[in-house]
C-alpha cells in the first residue's frame, strides 16, 4: 500500500520531470501543496536561473497556503543564489508540514534548509520516495559526489543484443515510438558521445529533434581530427567538442577553436583515448551528464574500464543472428563475473521494451 | 473496457489451464456456468480420457443450471469418444446461452456441437477471446493444421543475448524463480529436445521436477549413436527417443529399442540431420510440441529453415559481452530480413524478464 504522503510525493516527482532539459545544471525539482488532504497547488523549476518548485507552487495555490502541507522532492535552498531561499518563502506563507523526497548535498546546503524550517516550528519529514527522488536526479547527485559526469548508454538492440546486421544495417531495429522516445532523452542529459564512424556513416545531428527544448554538447571521440568538419554535428547548432589526442598541435587546437569546436585532449591507453580522463576534463566544464550512444566497441571500453553507470536500452522483439553487438569485446570467463543491472524501469513502446538501469560491476 | 462475457471466459481460460501437462494430447478446456451474473459452477479437462470441462463444471453446480450460461473455451464435443457427447449433457441440462472460445477444427467436431446446440433451441455465441483460446491450445491447433508438433525454443539469455560465457559458464544467468518456471514449462509440451552436447555437457534429467504431472518425451539429436548410456536422459523415468542418421543399422536400431529408446532415423543436410523430416516422423508418433533447450547452432539451424514456430525466451539483466550466443551463425543482410517476434505474453519474474512470442519470418 502507499501512504498518502508518498502519493503526494509521486506528483511532485511528476511536477519535476516537466522541467527535464531546461534546468541543468540545477537538479530537476517539483513541489505539492496539500490542505486537508486536497491539492490546492503544485510547480516545478522550469527553468535554470529561474523560480525554484516551491515558489511556483506558490503561486500556483487557488487558496491561501498558510497551514498546508508542502512536498517537495529536494530540500528547499537556504542560501542566496539567483534567487532568494525557499526556507524563507515557505516560513512566511506559514506551512504547517513540509515533506521532502531527499536532502541536498549540495555544500551550501546539506540539511542546512531542513534546519531552518525546524528552527521556524515547521514540522519537517525527509526521506519520503527517496530512491526515486535521488535517480530523478541522478546526474545532480554522482557530479556532486565525484565531480564527473554521470555516464549512461544509449543503444537500440535486437532482442539477441545486436545494434545492426554483419553489413551495418540498422535502420530500423527499434519502432518509431521507441525512436521518439530516444530522442527525448537527449533532453535529459548535459552531453551525447558518439564514435567516430558514427558520425562518418550515420551523420547525425544529435539534437534533441522532437521536443522543445535545450540541446545536448555534441561529443566525439576522435584520434586523428580526421572528420570532415561539414559533418552536422558542427553545424553550430548546438556545443560540438572532439575528445582528441594530446599528441593534438596547439596550432591545430586554435584552428578548431576557431570553428566553434573544443577540444579535449588526453593520452592513449592500448590504442584508445583514455576516456576517464577526458570525462574527468569535461566534468570540470561543468557537464555533468554524458549519453553514449555508440558502437560496440567503445560500449565495451567503457563496460570493461567500469566507467559507465547506467543504460537506457531499447529492445525490439527480433532477431538478427550473427550481427553487429552491442557489447562487443572479450567476454568473462564466469557468470559471477558478469556485469548485473539493477533496473530502475522498463516500459512497453508499442512492443518494445525500453529499460532503463543501473550498471553493477562485480568486485 | 472488457465486457462481461470476456470476463467469464478468462475466467474459464484460467480454468483450463489447470489442465497442463495431464490432457494431452486432447487440447486443455476449461468452463464456467454463470446463472443471474454469478458464477455457480466451474471446471477443467483433468485427465486424458477422463470427463470433459463441461460436465466437471456441470458436476460443480451448487444450483441447478437450467437456465444458465454456459462459458467454455473449446466448441462441446459432439461425438461418443472416451466420453459421452457433452453436447447432450448440456441440452439435457437446459442451459439457455452456451459462449463457445474457439470452435474444435478436429474432423468429427469443425461446428457440428455448436450445430447440435443450436437445433436444441439454445443460443450460441463463438469466438469470446478467441485467441487467447487458440494460443492456450497451439499445439492442438498447429498439429490439427499440419501434422506436426509446434516446436518451442526455450532458453535463458543475458540481455545481450548469450547462452554462457565464452568458457562455457551458465549457472546461472537466470534466476530461482526463472528456473522453476522454465521446468513448468516442460509440463505443457509433448517432449523435449536438446543436442548432443548438452547431454554430455550437463547431462540434464529433462523431467519436470517441480511440477506433478506427466514428464514430456525426452529427445536428443545425435548422428552418429555416440552417447554413453548412462546418461540420465535415458534413465527410464520417461521416455527417450534419439533422432539419428538413417545409415544406423538395423540391427543398432534393435540394440537401442531394447533398451527403450527409440530412434528416428533420417537423412543429413550439409552436415546436420534433417530436423524437420524427423519433425513429421515424431509428429506421426503422435507427437503435439517439442521444446527445444539446445545450443546457439540448433537455435540456428531451426531458425534459418524456419522451423521453429514459438519462443520462450527468460532474459536476465545481465551482460556476458562476448559469450555463446543464442542465435549463432550466419545472420541477415537487411533489418527487413530479420525474424520478428509477435509478443504473446510477458512477465517479470524477480527482476528476469520472460517473454513468449510467436516467431514471424519473413518471406
Amino acid at each position: 500500500m502507499i501512504d498518502s504522503n508518498e502519493k503526494y510525493m509521486n506528483l511532485a516527482l511528476k511536477e519535476a520531470i516537466k522541467g527535464a532539459g531546461h534546468v541543468s545544471p540545477n537538479p530537476l525539482v517539483g513541489a505539492v501543496i496539500v490542505q486537508n488532504d486536497k491539492i490546492i497547488g503544485k510547480g516545478y523549476h522550469k527553468l535554470y536561473g529561474q523560480a525554484h518548485a516551491e515558489v511556483n507552487a506558490i503561486a500556483s495555490c487557488h487558496e491561501n497556503p498558510a497551514g498546508s502541507i508542502l512536498f517537495v522532492t529536494l530540500e528547499p535552498c537556504s542560501h542566496h543564489g539567483k534567487t532568494p531561499p525557499c526556507t524563507d518563502m515557505i516560513i512566511k506563507h506559514r506551512f504547517k508540514k513540509v515533506f521532502i523526497g531527499t536532502t541536498d548535498p549540495s555544500p551550501h546546503s546539506a540539511g542546512k534548509g531542513v534546519e531552518i524550517l525546524k528552527k521556524a516550528g515547521i514540522e519537517v519529514h525527509t526521506g519520503i520516495c527517496e530512491e526515486k527522488c535521488r535517480i530523478l536526479n541522478a546526474p545532480f547527485f554522482h557530479y556532486l559526489s565525484h565531480g564527473t559526469p554521470l555516464i549512461i548508454l544509449k543503444a537500440a538492440v535486437s532482442l539477441d543484443g545486436s545494434l545492426a546486421t554483419d553489413s551495418g544495417d540498422s535502420k530500423w531495429i527499434t519502432n518509431e515510438k521507441s525512436r521518439k522516445f530516444a530522442h527525448k532523452l537527449r533532453n535529459l542529459y548535459d552531453a551525447v558521445l558518439v564514435g567516430k564512424n558514427t558520425v562518418l556513416k550515420d551523420d547525425p545531428e544529435l539534437t534533441a529533434r522532437y521536443r522543445s527544448g535545450r540541446n545536448p554538447v555534441r561529443i566525439v571521440a576522435e584520434k586523428d581530427l580526421g572528420l570532415p568538419l561539414d559533418r552536422k554535428i558542427f553545424d553550430g547548432s548546438a556545443e560540438s567538442m572532439i575528445i582528441t589526442s594530446e599528441s593534438i598541435s596547439a596550432s591545430m587546437e586554435t584552428f578548431y577553436n576557431d570553428k566553434g569546436i573544443s577540444l579535449v585532449k588526453v593520452s592513449e591507453k592500448s590504442g584508445f583515448l583514455d576516456l576517464e580522463k577526458a570525462f574527468k576534463i569535461i566534468g570540470k566544464k561543468g557537464i555533468r551528464s554524458i549519453m553514449v550512444e555508440g558502437g560496440g566497441t567503445m560500449h565495451n571500453y567503457l563496460l570493461k574500464n567500469k566507467l559507465a553507470h547506467r543504460i537506457n536500452l531499447f529492445i525490439a522483439p527480433k532477431l538478427i543472428g550473427s550481427g553487429r553487438k552491442f557489447f562487443f569485446g572479450s567476454g568473462f570467463e564466469k557468470i559471477s563475473d558478469c556485469i548485473d543491472l539493477d533496473i530502475i524501469s522498463s516500459k512497453n513502446l508499442d512492443g518494445d521494451l525500453y529499460i532503463d538501469a543501473s550498471i553493477r560491476y562485480s568486485d
